[in-house]
């Protein structure tokens, strides 16, 4: 291909195609993640899509915790895309929240990066089951809005490849994507989009991805910069500058002809991907099912006093809060939909509950409403919440706050139905209702879902991937978000989301992992078996209630003694089992030895430490049933750290191997009476105290020391040999 | 001077003195900072002292909030090191104490720069006031013993300038040390004794420091770079092959030869002045007292239930615990003084009270002893802290907190007195006791202060300089330390210490600047008034019981509304005011202007930022009796940050002159109905909401932008003219 062509297509040629040359197609690609949105043709507004299904955004996608829906999700979406020409659907996103307050957490699965992964793994594979490709995105570290397209998220490697990036590599390596979308913002100071790192060592190099690196929509500052860094396909286009500079700094030996000629190879690669894939038709009736489906396996019901729920269907609901009769079912910017329809939930429960259901919206008649039925509930919604600013409160609105205590004063059978993108403080009136619901944003068919739910013609089995705080200054990120002067520091390391809170050992409203059922569940004792893949689990499950239902079943792992900082409880496993009532299931868990691993930064690698870890086994990070230890060898002699002249005399006396060859060294002194400094330490305990953290080449600085640079390196050596 | 001899006093002859050349004589250089420790001649323990005066350690002295009296230790400590022939005293100690476990906390005064930065201005006043050199340590970001000779503390540069730095640029600034000493851990990756950012740009050409930069013993790596970076003197020595290394390097034309000679003129210097100081006696007994006056001040009144304190002339005491009788009195390390004499409560409270003293420690005794006293006293000590180890945890042994708890059954009227280098957490057992006194770590005359204090001889003034947590896993430090792989990551930003309890509203067990006193105080209205060197605050304050007592009167400022994040409050100003009983003094405070300032990153320099100040007044960070608000007018256009083709709309936007230019522009657009994405931007408020965080030219990177990069440059241009 000539060079005018590779750097053509290299970038779009509108803001939804990339650029045909030659015998290389243009393709369509479009806003996902929780829909297909094709912009109108000819239509000014971007964010103008024809009808397509409004399936659940992430928030609630991510709560059913069950891969199995998200694939058949993927499924229907990858139908949309080919009945609508789309090759390529922006989607799915997983950047970790990281903050209640991420505008755009709507479009993410949750603050762990087991449950991002695994879900969006089965949505990727069902989309391109269809042959249509997915975007993973956005890649990486964008878990705020706030100067999104130039913040630069600080954040140490171990937390990056631990948590940020976690969820990336699980969808790369098991479900090769066919693009992956760069972030806006930079990471550690370099552009997402100019990021060798991030595109090449760690994307390509180590995970083996073998599809595209695309822009996020305008996150390409310097071109040239960005090929050079593994970055594709720049988005939108037309980019004549930027072709043009990469033409030159090609000719001018800036940019190897190589680089940009793989990245063209690429674009042609993924165009003939996607134009395999022959037009079909879906059912719009059949998509409309799944969406409610997944709508009502995604509600989360957070309180049940007094079996408050279901509703009897001998009782009169009272049905209070606009956002009953208008629903909040989807967020603000790209990833808005046109939906083929809409459900409210008045009318759907009107509809299964005929001549039962009052409603108002209007709050000086709430509360007569509320005293004269047997139940009420309040739909409470937030503000509209969108991509392209981050939220400025976890509260609700103060007029939905003071709906519910009014509901609730007039009516201790009060429930309520929250429509949010991320979760809201729950307190202090959560106290005063009986029934609590986090119905978050669900999609087209989210009020014929609620209806679902509240009625118990679906047992709720959702599940908090995002902890509920207690107030906002208890989060994690709450002193370093969102950042200033271009900069946010990711000061909780690791510890991001129920990994603070556990570390902190503070109270939280609603815990990660949580989510009651109509029914109840037992469990028996957990047994644990390590093998070379790692560890399998297996825990009795029964319903001791009257009613099938799902359980998730999760598996949290800690080392305590571990040589790094560890959070209390890492989510390693989960299974969502359907339960009939009065039955037993066998439930098999398995975490992958990839998963024991931490990060280890002076090796530059991962690390199986060798010990025994706690495996705790329940219903939520907080409810946790049954546990069980299982002891590993660890890595062996490939996670020695080595020493060196640079290693402490503690790290020296830690290690076998060390303290042998230091031991020695010191008993010489001794003998000799020589030594001076280093001599007077190794004999007298409190100035040992002192000394186990000089590095061995300082303590040679001192007068009388008996090192030389010489007989340091020697004994180096000799405490690295293998024998 | 001869190349050979600038390289040979750059560095030590032996332990503590300097290197002898030519005209220049060696120096002799002791560690402090609360005693004089001369090495006894011919010990092979480094750490054997010659008798001195062991004055108390940081943590009591700070907890005086009493400059005056620090300038009173300094003299004395001036006049013992005449008499020891030590030309320059290692001291003080100013580090911000970061975590409670810090193992060198007791050498350090708060966790606030304001009260370490003026306590130690009059300690280096003081001593230098009797021709002794001080010596300023550790520059910079010591704040824990784990790792110390590697670690990089990684700190953000506002929350260097604004905390960790704070304390030094207030003493260099207002008392001119002789001496600095760097620390031995890196900051922000590059050792602090070759770092040239903090030994030059900050130190030398921000502050005007006009003395010499010495090492910490032991922290120098490479000695080429640590000149190179502005260290003038290595310790200790002799350090042959370091001075052969920077001979080579200047004759090689690597070290400019000028910079090897400034350093030792700075050598020269200090020699010159130091020995300028005729040797001279002091009286031990006068020493002892003032010791003990500085002790008894330290102490820190926390729970006074029921009047238990102080002692009834009438009542019999139970003592217990075997630090009444063997005090804890000063840490480990390098700071540890042979005392001239040494006071133990147990003997002070028998002399003064005879008769009336019972005293065990036998924790089995104690019970009966207690239950038959009229009021009981526990002494609890920490075990050992010292230099060179961090603590592992925030309790005390838990022998001690059963025998509180044992003693606290057997008698309602129980006292604990605690003895410890750094809090301690108080809680559950603080509940069961009706008085605690903080006792920290004393120094020789400790006992003595003690007995005054339960006895009411001293009406207690001390005052918290560091927050007692409910628990460590609260401390805003907490996830964030002690760091590992050679990286303390400094997460909680400028919110150290209460600052962060505050930011993160937590309840904590005793706020930092707390005390109470055995009479009470009520406050007036504060009033306020803004000059051009900062603000006058003025409060009365009546002692409104019957007896005498010192105040110590605290202003914390906030700024709501401010463009960067700031803590809720920060101490700015306090006074520490003897009332008689029943009195009124009217007690001026003032702030100075440069203490209003942040640290702008985007600017690199110290602003003043305009608005409304609030100012609360009180006696504790949150017993806070009067507030008043002050308007300033700010650093007008100075603290105005550019905009650029990198400003985002938004910024454009909030600022007037970029408002106006680019609504012009947008303006145009809608006459002409050109300008594609970034037109439908300008009339679209939900693709505004998405705008806003776009840089400029990344908007003008969109299909059918009306900007070229020129036009761009002259947009900025138009709008960063000053008019």
């Amino acid at each position: 291909m000539e060079l005018n062509d590779q750097a053509a297509i290299t970038s779009g040629s509108a803001f939804w195609s990339t650029t045909a040359a030659g015998d290389v197609p243009a393709i369509t690609l479009t806003d996902g993640p929780h829909g297909v949105r094709l912009q109108v043709a000819g239509a000014d507004d971007i964010l103008a899509g024809q009808p397509a299904t409004c399936f659940p955004p992430a928030v609630a996608s991510g709560s059913t915790w069950d891969p199995e829906l998200l694939r058949r999700m993927g499924e229907a979406l990858g139908d949309e895309c080919r009945a609508m020409g789309v090759h390529v659907l922006l989607g799915p996103g997983i950047n970790l929240k990281r903050t209640p307050l991420g505008g755009r957490n709507f479009e993410y699965f949750s603050e762990d990066p087991l449950v991002a992964g695994v879900l969006a793994t089965a949505w990727v594979q069902g989309l391109q089951s269809r042959g249509v490709g997915a975007s993973l995105k956005h890649f990486a570290v964008n878990s705020q809005e706030t100067d999104r397209m130039r913040v630069s998220a600080d954040v140490d490697e171990r937390t990056l490849r631990e948590l940020y990036l976690r969820a990336f590599q699980r969808v790369v390596t098991e479900a090769q994507p066919w693009t992956v979308m760069c972030a806006y913002n930079k990471v550690n100071g370099v552009y997402a989009s100019q990021n060798h790192f991030l595109l090449t060592e760690v994307l390509r190099d180590e995970w083996g991805f073998q599809g595209l690196v695309m822009s996020d929509w305008g996150a390409v500052v310097d071109r040239v910069e960005a090929v050079r860094a593994g970055l594709d396909l720049t988005m939108p286009g037309p980019d004549d500058g930027g072709d043009q500079a990469l033409i030159e700094a090609v000719r001018a030996g800036r940019l190897p002809a190589s680089t940009l000629a793989t990245s063209a190879s690429r674009v042609r690669d993924l165009a003939a991907k996607a134009v395999a894939a022959t037009p079909t038709n879906y059912d719009i009736d059949e998509h409309h099912a799944l969406a409610r489906e997944i709508a009502s396996r995604g509600i989360v019901l957070l309180k049940n006093e007094g079996a408050v729920l279901p509703l009897n269907p001998a009782q009169t609901v009272a049905v209070i809060g606009e956002s009953a009769r208008t629903p909040r079912y989807q967020g603000g910017g790209s990833s808005q939909i046109t939906p083929t329809r809409l459900d409210d939930a008045l009318s759907a429960l009107e509809a299964a509950a005929p001549g039962r259901i009052r409603f108002t919206a209007d709050a000086a008649e709430a509360e007569q409403l509320a005293r004269d039925a047997d139940v009420a509930i309040v739909f409470a919604a937030t503000d509209f919440e969108t991509e392209g600013s981050d939220r400025e409160s976890l509260d609700l609105p103060a007029t939905e706050i003071g709906l519910i205590r009014k509901v609730a004063a007039a009516n201790p059978r009060t429930v309520v139905v929250l429509a949010n993108g991320a979760v809201v403080r729950t307190t202090p009136w959560d106290a005063d209702v009986q029934g609590l619901l986090e119905g978050w944003l669900l999609g087209q068919a989210g009020g014929s879902a609620i209806a679902d739910v509240l009625l118990g013609t679906v047992n709720p089995s959702g599940r908090l991937a995002e902890t509920i705080p207690l107030k906002l200054a208890d989060h994690p990120s709450y002193l370093d978000f969102p950042g200033e002067a271009g900069h946010v520091r990711y000061g909780e390391g690791i510890h991001v989301g129920y990994r603070g809170f556990d570390a902190r050992e503070q109270e939280v409203a609603y815990p990660f992992g949580f989510g009651l059922s109509y029914t109840t569940f037992a469990y028996g004792t957990a047994t644990a078996t390590a093998t070379d893949a790692g560890i399998d689990l297996s825990v009795d499950v029964t319903n001791t209630g009257d009613r099938d239902g799902r359980e998730v079943v999760q598996a949290y792992l800690s080392l305590p003694g571990s040589r790094v900082s560890r959070a209390p409880r890492e989510l390693k496993a989960f299974a969502n089992v359907e339960i009939p009532a009065g039955r037993t299931v066998t439930v098999k868990l398995h975490i992958d030895r990839a998963d024991l691993a931490y990060w280890e930064v002076r090796l530059n690698r991962w690390i199986v430490e060798p010990g025994t870890y706690a495996i705790a086994v329940g219903s939520s990070s907080r409810h946790l049933h049954t546990g069980v230890t299982v002891t590993l060898d660890g890595d062996g002699a490939g996670a020695r750290i080595p020493l060196s002249t640079d290693s402490t005399i503690g790290e020296w006396l830690a290690d076998p191997r060390g303290a042998e060859v230091l031991g020695e060294v010191f008993a010489k002194m001794a003998a000799e009476g020589s030594g001076g400094m280093a001599a007077a330490m190794a004999s007298d305990p409190a100035l040992m105290q002192m000394a186990v953290s000089f590095p061995l080449d300082r303590m040679a600085m001192f007068p009388g020391s008996p090192f030389t640079p010489e007989t340091l390196q020697e004994l180096v050596k000799t405490a690295n040999r293998t024998s």
